[in-house]
């Protein structure tokens, strides 16, 4: 599969195109100094010993469980990854300090290469997101990480969650891609996305090297269902160049 | 009402920030030169006498019947305006050029204060579009007239065509302002589009100035479901810096 038939590039963007953990582990710790914690834990404790990489990335964990369960319903509710990351979220803090937190979802900060790569992707290819996030979360984290999305396709607009089949039949059909599904690429670093997508007949493209997601075996094999590796979306952005330039 | 108290834009795009008409026209006259008609009427009488801006209305009405009529339905089967476009076309020519004439309405030319206005907007506001249109067209739109919108929200992902109430009311959850649905304001050159709007409680944004769209009546009164009137979105985006800067 090459990257001459495609014209839109679908992206996820947790983990994909921006490093969450980062992100919400410093803003974690910048809440906690001026919100302290009501818990009967030692604040200056939790500053220096608490390991909040482990704490974002249970964050991180509920809300893909809870997706995966939610994507086998077909969300009938209407339920938003804003609303699960609140539901997640530990208590120890109130309402409105939880908010103030779950905020920082909204502005991750993106890995090094990515918005470079998108503005060069986005010369080659229609390109957006197909991401579990929601709407205003995407164009919160559109607007404040200055990330050139032509389109954004989420999880509230599309009515369910990946890996369920409507997430990419819908975005697939949206675009105008529903007979010729091999147009339409999935980018994403987490292999149980590219399987889903390839399952609807898209071309997949596996982002290797984002250290907080899925990396290849170790003994280097390729599963069957994904068509192009690519270490970042730097490495994308010059094959475009280097398989498309005219 | 204020826009100080408005966070999101959502545009009308066909006639508020697009110049369907002279976009259309010049579309048909340059396929009829590229591809004769199989009419028997005569080639050069079709180039030189016919009205094609005439022809361009009746294309745009059908469009605005059609889409009145499944607004009414909530659009069961999914019809998009690409194809009420393409039902609508005169059989003159094959399906080729008509495909071809069709993918014009993909490109329509801005208004000359739409792109410069809307990155102004921009800076204020997340701005997008609540258009009839399809997700595909306004993908291809935006970027052949570079339209600077941090969303797009069409028909087909929302399920109905304006003014059916559920395509407002999305619109607003989708961006979390169904509780302040007031902080979203509709900014149209259509009176029934503002109409509906402010059935649903939104701020409602009169772009006046559109030669082919709705005038005010000529006695000057404003109908009480606009909040503001402005010419065009130059003169938005000034009534916005002045509001608004710090």
């Amino acid at each position: 599969m090459s990257l001459r038939n495609v014209s839109v590039l679908y992206h996820d963007v947790f983990g994909t195109v921006v490093d969450w953990q980062s992100s919400i582990s410093d803003a974690c710790r910048a809440t906690l100094r001026a919100h302290p914690c009501r818990s009967p834990l030692d604040q200056q404790q939790l500053l220096d010993d608490y390991d909040w990489d482990e704490f974002t990335r249970h964050w991180r964990r509920g809300y893909m469980v809870t997706t995966r369960q939610l994507s086998h319903t077909g969300n009938p509710h209407g339920i938003t990854v804003d609303q699960i990351h609140l539901d997640t979220l530990d208590h120890a803090w109130d309402a409105t300090t939880r908010q103030h937190l779950n905020q920082r979802w909204h502005t991750l900060t993106p890995w090094p290469d990515s918005v470079h790569a998108l503005r060069r992707l986005a010369a080659h290819f229609a390109i957006g997101t197909l991401t579990n996030g929601n709407l205003a979360l995407m164009v919160d984290m559109a607007r404040s990480a200055r990330l050139p999305w032509h389109f954004i396709l989420t999880a509230d607009t599309l009515g369910s969650f990946k890996p369920d089949d409507r997430m990419y039949t819908s975005a697939l059909r949206l675009m105008h891609l529903d007979q010729t599904p091999q147009r339409g690429a999935l980018v994403a670093a987490h292999l149980f996305d590219l399987e889903a997508a390839k399952r609807n007949r898209m071309t997949t493209i596996f982002v290797s090297g984002r250290p907080t997601e899925d990396s290849l075996p170790h003994d280097g094999t390729v599963p069957d269902y994904i068509d192009i590796v690519v270490r970042d979306l730097d490495e994308l952005a010059r094959l475009a160049q280097d398989t498309l330039a005219p």
